[in-house]
């Protein structure tokens, strides 16, 4: 799952009927790219979110008919610390255990 | 659902036939990269418009033997200008609410 | 769907049996980077296709036991010029109609 | 299936219901980009993991309810080492074999 | 599908049952970047491949409880040379045929 900001939502009057009723919310990466997502958890603006993709977006929605590709999942409260220690690639050639 | 932009129609006369009488449409991203994708809403050229992927964009056009894999499932009105803050990662180490 | 040209025809006789008895085409993108589709479609070297992705490829290819994750969808004749004015992004803040 | 280091749990007491129960992690690329994943396997922080994408990722869980695109399908013991010589491209032209 | 080159097996212990009696593959592509995939074709190191991907990749192996999401297709024999032109986007405004 992807990890994404909420902007705020996005007004759209003119839409495909599998998505008539649902809330859209504009969210945005760290680069600053936005994407549509739906949002059965009620995320609010600048709150940090991950994000459900493919067939699993429809079905956390709590119905397939609804014709979203991304969902959010949930609201991030927390996420650990950068690692003192970042090594670029796995080890390789020897065992690490 | 990615955001893109309506440049025009596609002309196309040589198409495998689950896609024969299907309008295609020709969008543009905000680095001007190129898709195609297929429009149950009558987008116009200039409409922004937000897509959807994968199966649920067979079952958006209304029926899913149609076999594409992006459609358009609504127009933008408007969205939410530049938020205020734009903090580039989410708080970590202690929790926010 | 992403836009491709054709560069030709894909030697390699050692593969999977659910794909044994297809044609295979070369394609690139404008960069340069490659990718291998199946084609019901017979588009020649230097055609530019649409081609479509996920488990809608199977079924372009009239058989969803062929185990492809890309097949051309059509030849593209023309498509629409430049258009004449680039917004970057959509407008906000106020409604556009 | 991509390749992804660990480096934490995330916390994320409002979710939807069908992660409700589920240990999320927080995976990181070598360039420093993190995702969210599912992990039945209890990879811990530094390990090198491989993670499943799409509907396997459901599946990998036991239970394909749990509605996650992405879940840690094993840790990583060791890999080889970078091949003595690397081609930037297949040959063409003429037949390897 | 893409195009990838074979490194060498992947040594994994700790993994989901459902890739528990399977090869594991390292491919990387032309700018090193690795990933894993099953392979039931029997490629050889320094081999370049074509992978599949989504659910076909399950299918690919013959049994879809391999819970894969990128499967080798092919050991490729030879592709075609560069093209002589080498246009950087499709004809447009007037039709090409």
């Amino acid at each position: 799952m992807e990890i994404r900001r909420v902007v705020g939502s996005l007004v759209c009057t003119q839409r495909i009927a599998e998505l008539a009723h649902v809330d859209l919310r504009v969210l945005q990466d760290a680069a600053g790219r936005r994407v549509v997502a739906t949002d059965p958890v009620g995320a609010r603006p600048d709150d940090w979110v991950f994000v459900v993709s493919g067939s699993a977006a429809r079905y956390a929605m709590g119905n397939p008919a609804i014709l979203t590709d991304l969902t959010v999942g949930g609201v991030i409260d927390h996420w650990p610390p950068e690692a003192a220690s970042e090594p670029s690639s796995p080890p390789h050639g020897t065992p690490r255990r």
